[in-house]
């Protein structure tokens, strides 16, 4: 069984992000969302936070967990013996970052391949920083995060 | 008559903001230049010194005026009845973002357009962050903005 | 008034030129389709062909008129006194190609200006040429071209 | 067992190519190598040659078959039973070919997703077409090929 | 002393071009300005006119010579002893071509090096091809061609 | 004699960077490796251990000087007599932006002419801040830095 990775920020989970994992779940015989902890960068959700709007996201997607980590990426991925990084593509600029990101992982660990899917055209305009800029200016993010997340997302929001 | 907003920091106006609102304001009937309050962002310039060196160098177009605004383009653009939102693109890395911004106000407010001019190739060098940087080291900024602002921009660099 | 022109060789029409089109009527208070007469470059459908497609499309539109034009874009726009040359982008090559288009058309005649419009994320994977090719090997091109012309390109790929 | 297809017109086959053809070996159950017959482009290489040369290569690869396919790749990719369409990027110009033509396929065919994997650094200067122009010119292609098929692309070059 | 090749097609000279050879005869000891005899692509002027408008724009440089070459151009490079490579880039495009291609020549021949200048804004819209669709329909190409060459560009393009 | 000069941080000094120092030092006269005092930008090694490492690695290089500047680059590039920039690309993104500050800098000083190399493609996915990331999550640099300096950078890394 082909054991996959999806690993980031999720700080919030987007419909972009579920979508990545929704089809890389068909693809895999397991996939592991994993939620960095950097403690160089500020969230506006907690861990516990982010962890809890995945698996209630997730729960119906049977080869799926959601766990943390820390640490480099190809290390965690051989813990857990994951063959397979995910990553979603949007832009041509994601492309440049992930690609470096990928070879040097793969110089890294030669083990772990990293493979890329594209982001479905109608989310390629969401990302978790556009959702918390857009609902905290009072825009309506209810067709760009997971529907099981959209009040937990707006309750934060109106409490900063 | 189209009404048209051009939104920015302007912090400070460069000779390529200059260009586009002068050749925009030959293009729709009205042209709001419009300087965002973002109160997470620092600027060198405080809102009343950005929008009063937009309007000494605007007073010549008639159909221009210079506003602030907060909150979220798609709405400023509705309260004074614009339906278009300009942009100027300079390089492909600007292409990305204000592609995935205007897709993303399109969904937010279907009813405005945004619309894109090229920069000028003899502007393409010049940013607000550049300006402010090549003039903090001394270099010579006179090509870079409009003359009725260059010496209030380097008042402020040499108090720096 | 504002006329605008929007020039291709639309052959055939896509969903994501009819996009642009529709939009574009609703900003610019006219609208000229312009199709290209370039005897170098082989077309699937001919100049009349084209152009009933296009017209059979906009004819819910009362501002926007479908038209035949040789010789360089810059000139065509200023017999029809055209101030706006419409172009979509879909990709960072689209831009840059368009770009140096721009550049030289202002050069040739300051006159005109060019503003893009993005093309719509669902209709982002459209080209004339992949509508061609997908039909051909049998592939279902309903959801990617205008219901009104559907037939006709399903008509002449067949006699292929 | 998930089953992937990695289609190209392999002519000729080089280092990049092998590189990931053996990398998604490792990753999936069963690779077919998919040699696009395709009566409108002329290859140096005929269709006998080319998947010749590639059994030669993956001969060593057991989950590896090579085929030669015709028509739409998703119906093709049905047809073996294959979830997966496999593609290698070396440039932001390739991603931007493939994202569209990956958003197409996925549009035509649900089912069917694509994966890309970055080529490795050191074969990223590699092409087919830029093998045949460097050989044709006298130049060394050793290492851009693999050992089993060099002199069976260097014979054909001669005889050009 | 350093030596340096430009090679292209020249097809004819532009503006961009000789921009190029102005400025990198400045920067080393001598310039070879390599004329690419290509059997393959159709050309509008022939060799000898390409050579020709080349060696009248150039005789005021004393360092730079013009020639033909065929085959590699690292070959030619070693064959005249140069060193470097130049080559003038415009955009992102250009870039990524070019840069395979550098790394190929560098996997070729090691001891020559590519060195890449940027195109002046003034000039990026301009390409040979341009020209002679510009030229070809009536557009004005002073400002895009060395005045020494204008004339013989006009002529050739009337008897098209 | 051509003399040059290769700015940057180097904070640390990669593989990267010493190719492109070392394929200089055979291309012009005289290198100066260039080191940015910039006080508003936090290192994780101070200035005399940055031109300590660039000295250790570049002894064997005779025409090859390791200095710091500060303010403007061209302005610096002036006083040592050099009329030749280095810039190394290893990506689109790079590209943009050196471009743009190419372009900027031959408007303040037209007698400096920017000149790029490729970094070669094994050392693509390593950049200054990749190292300090990798190193500091327990990963091996040892390929992807000077040996030179390899001890002194891990010593620094564990001591954060």
């Amino acid at each position: 069984m082909v054991r996959a990775v999806y690993p980031g920020s999720f700080d919030p989970v987007t419909n972009g992000h579920f979508d990545i994992i929704e089809r890389s779940s068909k693809v895999f015989g397991h996939v592991t969302v994993a939620v960095l902890e950097n403690p160089r960068k500020v969230s506006l959700f907690n861990m516990e936070e982010r962890v809890a709007m995945l698996e209630s996201i997730v729960k119906k997607l049977p080869n799926v967990a959601v766990e943390r980590y820390k640490g480099l990426l190809v290390d965690y991925a051989d813990k857990i013996e994951a063959s397979i990084i995910i990553k979603g593509l949007r832009t041509v600029s994601d492309f440049e970052l992930e690609f470096q990101m990928a070879l040097a992982n793969k110089k890294l660990n030669c083990r772990v391949e990293t493979m890329f899917m594209m982001t479905n055209g109608i989310y390629s305009y969401i990302s978790s920083s556009g959702v918390k800029e857009i609902a905290g200016y009072g825009g309506d993010i209810r067709d760009m995060v997971p529907s099981e997340v959209y009040e937990i997302i707006m309750d934060k929001i109106r409490t900063m």
